[in-house]
């Protein structure tokens, strides 16, 4: 009556999802509009920056040949604000009135601050008093040479890299693609916010759950609806999801109850990769590939389905988005206070952190570690594994723990 | 001939902005759709959570006349998945099969699972073999009685908030708006990257740094476009851009240039709070009321724009929000190295940041400390302050730091 499954640990599970699959297919994309995805191709200054002999202040250009005697009277030939250029040749005695930023004649060697300039009592005549040590200008290529990398393959395009790719007038790039993700509820208690509720039956809160951790973690949502417990109905809507989604995640029905049909479909007609994780909650969360489609098809408990999300879910979107680190951090942590449960798989506690004195991390329950809690995932900022077998942890004992990413 | 401008801190011109605006204007919005904005109302729980007695397993649901003396053989009266409900008596010698999360029928004691149970030969009837310790079963109000507060006015909604409303049913929420931002860049020199760039010209950097970094905190961009430098062209787009946005931000034209009419809008049209902060990069950032609007004009340097954007717009940005606090988290750290460079303005430096294996944050400069440098924006995580007036800080001294959300 009972079926007998074989457990693999959290690490194997993700493992198993994460090996089989690869980073999606390239597209050319606008830069501006390419925020938080992987660049799949090197990127070279297609020209040195500055291109051009670039003034760092607002004042006056000068020869070599009279960068000396000062004061010095000279005749102003030209205006160059920013974007315009003077063409001919800067010749001994002649001067050009130049903004920041803009391009500095060929033949002038110094930029004279204003504030070293005196009016002169001639039209287009300036006197300038004093000399600087530096030439206030910027030479072609100061910051870049022609052909230098930019960004390299694999960076996570931010706004400081998209500005990076503008000033180089770089418009389109390519970059793997977001994953489009379906998010599939089953379970014919669920009902949608906004409407009555029958009696028995509950508000869907797994579906906003879901979409919004994956808006948090930049993937596109294709689909979002909710199922009733229904073998065929689920299995033929799976199949078209396969048909448009790179990822599905279900909630609910992985259980070995009567009603478990997502249990079912994944015996009967998908390639089942595992349906135990030795991990609670969340223990029956089943891992599938149903028409080429990977399918995590998670509890329906809202904890677990948190839980999973962050344990399994986000590694895969960032394996198919092409990063190579998770936005969730792993770091060491001791215990705030004593957790004493016995289990027989790894617990992953919802939890908060804060940074001790010492740097330590310390992390603590949040709220109830129940499963079917719901008053705690919106406080959680990490996740803590009590080790199964123990009799927990106490206050100051070193635990693992993963810091989330919640914005 | 030079304008002799005052000057005030960072902190002063922070305060100036930020005390003179208030949060934004309430919006009834979709739960589902209001990630990152700020509740505006207390919300409490609509009814007790769960609502109905819940199992906790899959089992067989006893009345407490049953619980003793087993094994027991009792008649399965009915079977009751998710979202059913039994609504007659269970009588003592009854039972119904039942699945987790269903409704327990009202004079049931005790879920026995389903692992204690044994099928009879009879049809309709079940053999349970032991009782259990805990009854399985999750009373009403377990998690939360009728008016609980559920989140509290001033809540930033995330994923874990949502679900919750999402939970009790709760579809809509008093949120205070996101900010329309409008970028208005500014310089004759500019020209948009996809472009062919004339000599002396140059490509659009700020503008998508600009657009990036108000997505990344959730801020809407209303218009983001430049014009050339022309007093009456952006006096007249500024006044209509009021009309449409909670903010503007310019880049460009700040300084006291010949072409710098931001500087003479924002004296001559505007109510002006300020044009020079001790501070580089950026010291001509300037802030002013326009038509009721708030302008926040930064330099056209990159690297001063960027600066800008986390020390001045940022912290606007969740004024209007309505967040207690900004994104961008102060620290205190130390220097990884030296930087020996004297200034009489505080200096803003763009860096990167560590914990050390103390917990203390150390911290670098990243590429060039020029204003003008845009080969180290995507890398910097953190900005880092060399007071004015000293000769720098060495390696191990103590500087403030303000650690920066990139995501």
């Amino acid at each position: 009556m009972i079926e007998k499954r074989n457990t693999i640990s959290v690490e194997q599970a993700r493992e198993v999802l994460c090996n089989q699959i690869t980073h999606l297919p390239v597209e050319r994309k606008i830069v501006t509009e390419a925020l938080n995805q992987v660049l799949q191709e090197p990127v070279f200054a297609p020209f040195p920056a500055p291109y051009f002999r670039r003034s760092g202040y607002d004042g006056f250009a000068i020869t070599e040949a009279d960068d000396g005697n000062y004061p010095i009277r000279l005749h102003v030939v030209a205006e160059v604000p920013c974007g315009k250029t003077y063409d001919k040749p800067l010749n001994p005695g002649e001067t050009v009135r130049i903004m920041t930023g803009a391009k500095v004649p060929d033949n002038a060697a110094k930029i004279i601050m204003l504030e070293q300039s005196r009016n002169a009592d001639k039209e287009n005549e300036i006197i300038l008093i004093n000399t600087q040590k530096s030439s206030n200008i910027t030479e072609i290529g100061a910051e870049f040479a022609k052909g230098d990398l930019l960004l390299d393959r694999g960076h996570i395009l931010n706004a400081g890299s998209i500005s990076l790719l503008s000033s180089f007038g770089i418009h389109e790039v390519q970059v793997i693609k977001k994953p489009k993700v379906a998010i599939l509820s089953t379970g014919s208690e669920l009902i949608s916010a906004g409407n009555p509720l029958p009696d028995g039956k509950i508000y869907n809160s797994n579906q906003p759950l879901l979409e919004n951790l994956l808006k948090v973690h930049h993937a596109e949502i294709c689909v979002a609806e909710q199922l009733p417990d229904n073998y065929e109905d689920t299995k033929k809507r799976l199949l078209e999801l396969t048909e448009i989604a790179d990822l599905i995640i279900t909630t609910g029905g992985v259980s070995v109850g009567d009603y478990d049909f997502m249990a079912d479909i994944a015996k009967q007609e998908a390639e089942l990769l595992f349906n135990k994780i030795q991990m609670r909650p969340g223990s029956p969360t089943t891992g599938m590939w149903l028409n080429q489609t990977l399918i995590i098809a998670l509890s329906g408990n809202p904890g677990a389905c948190f839980t999973g999300f962050y344990l399994l879910v986000e590694p895969v979107l960032a394996t198919l988005m092409g990063k190579d680190t998770t936005a969730t951090t792993k770091v060491r942590a001791k215990m705030a206070s004593d957790y004493t449960k016995n289990n027989g798989y790894d617990r992953f506690l919802r939890g908060t952190y804060r940074l001790s004195d010492e740097g330590e991390y310390l992390v603590d329950l949040v709220g109830s570690d129940m499963s079917s809690a719901l008053g705690n995932l919106h406080l959680t900022t990490c996740l803590f594994k009590i080790p199964r077998g123990q009799v927990g942890k106490f206050k100051g004992e070193e635990v693992e723990a993963w810091l989330l990413s919640s914005k």
